[in-house]
């Protein structure tokens, strides 16, 4: 039997969604959605090795195409889909455009920001908390992440080995080479 | 005698000059730029009314800038100079672009992230600490700020009074017209 999505089930789905496409120019597959009214208003993926920017994460990229549809710095009365824990960066960005509420796939225990490391978004210092919920498609998130590392680290074996593998054959090709040398130098002398 | 400027009073005095920008078109003074190989690749000013984002930000315009000429994502050597302590997502921003040192004019006591809330530029939790310089041409970032706010507050105050005072005069003449009222009755009726 089909096992029936909840909202936030539904809206992480399209999250990671958008972290695939991240994963197909390359970069970490982390994606984020924010919905305002029961509407999607606005998506991003990281790009930040394609756009050479720390700017270009999923969250940050959301959010400007939020705020121009919304038409304020204010973020109120939405909610944020992240397939990822934010980091620092990211969980700042939310404070400070007072998203209501977050929802979050996996955690990242390294470096996340609403949690692992400190809650940013929870802080009674700062003007604004925000509503938390995590673990939502959990293990999809964390998988697609696990896998891309994975596969990064078996292209990356691979490179090196080839690498090696070149390095051989053109010590053996010098070494021809040197041995060619003087019959051609005779050839040459003749 | 003139006193001499040592070198980061003297990029702080462009970090001012940014501010004043962002003072002109009305938005809080926050001016930032940032150096490298001793030469400024990059400046910024708060632009966060006027953008209606917070991804505007005077920092986050500036390592946009810098991020386009160094072309990476990552701004190691180089020194970020802000009028004022950053918030939680500029200085989440610092670290995660990895950026060298960061020196700052005034700090911000009830929401800067280096070192009044909490410090996230120097957090060993994370994979980068950033060296820190603070007080730089103190006093002139301060009394920008201040004055800028006090301005802003005559100028509400003054807006309240019109409004109290076109309100009295719009009650005055309805009034008026309510006393004519009769008298233009009496005026159709002949």
């Amino acid at each position: 039997m089909m096992r029936k999505y909840s909202e936030d089930e539904k809206y992480m789905k399209e999250a990671i969604r958008q972290a695939r496409k991240a994963e197909a120019i390359g970069d970490v597959p982390i994606g984020c959605v924010i919905v305002h009214e029961g509407k999607i208003i606005a998506r991003g993926y990281n790009r930040r090795n394609r756009e050479k920017t720390v700017l270009a994460h999923a969250e940050l990229q959301a959010m400007k195409k939020a705020c121009k549809i919304i038409g304020d710095w204010r973020l109120e009365d939405c909610t944020m889909y992240i397939t990822l824990e934010p980091c620092q960066m990211c969980a700042g960005a939310i404070v400070q455009a007072r998203i209501t509420r977050v929802v979050i796939g996996s955690m990242n225990s390294k470096a996340g920001c609403a949690g692992s490391i400190l809650n940013l978004l929870q802080m009674k210092e700062f003007n604004h908390q925000v509503d938390l919920e995590k673990g939502i498609l959990e293990e999809e998130c964390s998988q697609m992440l696990s896998d891309f590392f994975r596969r990064l680290r078996t292209r990356r074996k691979k490179e090196k080995e080839l690498e090696k593998e070149l390095h051989k054959l053109q010590e053996e090709e010098t070494e021809k080479d040197l041995q060619k040398q003087p019959e051609e130098e005779l050839e040459k002398e003749l």
